[in-house]
């Protein structure tokens, strides 16, 4: 299986624009520039649980594997150059359904010139299992951490919540161009990109930071397909659903002014909220009350 | 489930002797050594494919699922940085075999300066899945790649082959310490670790470097498990069955007879065979006679 699979990825990987990939050894190579930190990250999806296979078809599932690891690195400024890819197939077709789901990686890696460099193939008597490692590069001391967010600061959302698991999770575009533009443009002190809930992944930037944050319930742009199937508020399901794949980001208040001034045409970022001294996560509402925020989130099923 | 063995493996992490690892971002930050290329392999296990947890406990399936990238990154001569590790763990106890893997993958990360630099855990219905990614560094131009045999070479291993079911394949040490010294002292002109059988592999190393390749038979040294509970031959055993992790490494004649007779205590290479013109897998067995010798090898249950 694996060796006919392989003869198919050498032929897709000719035709890539990006990279020097080249298949066939115990591991892939990348020349490293110098000055440049490696950027990590991996993220395994199963199907039923992360995705709907026989409903979202393999495409979609392929291309959200590396979209949602494409987005780690976007919520670290780190630009991409690589990602690797292990396949756990199920023993029905197994070659067919691994072609179908790299047509849906190769577009989307390609688009942030990043190369498909590298991987492995199983297969089993059990559902689809993708996991996706990425790997980018950042100057020393220039990736976005969680932990850098100041009282204070202001916090911008790069788009809209909720409802996610309506189609967005399957189709988004990671943030990789705005998280490249902003960390070249502007100072940004901390970034996350929000996959568990806007509430619980908030609330880890306010730990990692030692700090507060209170929500600007009013200003958080939601999705309109939040709470259209679900007996849940709009506004609860932008702070919990999750899989928005947008980045919260937080810079001080000048600059923040200056992020949403900008003209450039990459940017729609909107102030959700402020950075406080003391701990937690609270929510002021339309009347200016301020009250405690659950820090619930998105779980998968 | 996730933010308790966040918990854990931030202590864990803080005990280890490797790397800068700190837990808690979107992705892992490596400082990057300049004119060191990045070495990038990785490998998804499976309950009842790649071991069986039941049977082997939770601490040599973890381990196991790192060696074997180690291994991959001891074929290219690459010295380990970092592993990243993925779970996808069955709902029943798993912070509890989330640890035990864990407690499997420290001492081997550590004792080859690998910090277990971050992942990705998640809990379904299904059985256990690991996947572990393994970045290493070689000096550009500088790692083994399976294109470099050429005709003439002699075809060395680094240990014996055969029977690795019987327990090896939960327990070895991937040739790490070796391939780093080999590559440092001698010329290597092409290497592969052995996962799927010698006649496989050493078949993919001959593919690769557009040659043919005779195994002398008599010469290969074969474990002393091999055929013990198989219906084949032993030699048979040592051919097909895989997961030795052994390395087969190539060189010139003359470098070949340095490495053996190398006496820093680190080596215990054999010669297996050699390069030849032409294409193919050959047998010379103890009478002279050669063969075309089948590339079959191990497939996974």
């Amino acid at each position: 299986m694996e060796l006919a699979l392989i003869a198919w990825l050498r032929e897709q990987l000719a035709k890539s624009t990006s990279g020097p990939a080249r298949i066939g050894d115990d591991a892939a190579i990348l020349p490293w520039p110098n000055h440049q930190d490696c950027i990590v990250t991996t993220d395994l999806l199963a199907d039923r649980v992360h995705f709907q296979l026989a409903e979202a078809g393999p495409e979609l599932c392929g291309r959200k594997a590396v979209a949602v690891n494409l987005s780690d690195l976007a919520a670290m400024a780190a630009c991409p150059i690589a990602v690797f890819v292990s396949l756990l197939l199920p023993r029905d077709q197994p070659i067919d359904l691994a072609q179908d789901l790299m047509r849906g990686m190769f577009p989307l890696a390609d688009r942030f010139q990043a190369s498909i460099a590298g991987g492995d193939t199983n297969v089993w008597d059990g559902p689809l299992v993708v996991n996706v490692t990425a790997l980018g590069m950042a100057r020393p001391g220039k990736a976005w951490m969680r932990g850098g967010v100041q009282p204070g600061d202001l916090l911008m959302a790069t788009g809209p919540f909720g409802g996610s698991l309506a189609g967005h999770h399957l189709t988004f575009t990671p943030r990789v161009t705005e998280a490249l533009y902003l960390a070249d443009h502007y100072d940004i002190h901390a970034a996350i990109d929000v996959s568990d809930g806007l509430a619980l992944d908030v609330w880890r930037l306010a730990q990692e930071s030692g700090c507060g944050v209170e929500l600007d319930l009013a200003a958080i742009p939601i999705r309109p397909a939040a709470g259209q199937a679900a007996s849940r508020p709009p506004l609860q399901c932008a702070l919990e659903d999750g899989e928005d794949f947008e980045l919260v980001l937080s810079a001080s208040p000048d600059e923040a002014r200056r992020v949403l001034e900008d003209n450039s045409g990459l940017l729609d970022c909107h102030v959700i909220g402020r950075a406080i001294d003391g701990s937690g996560l609270w929510g002021k509402d339309a009347d200016g009350q301020v009250r405690p925020l659950a820090a619930s989130g998105f779980v998968h099923r």
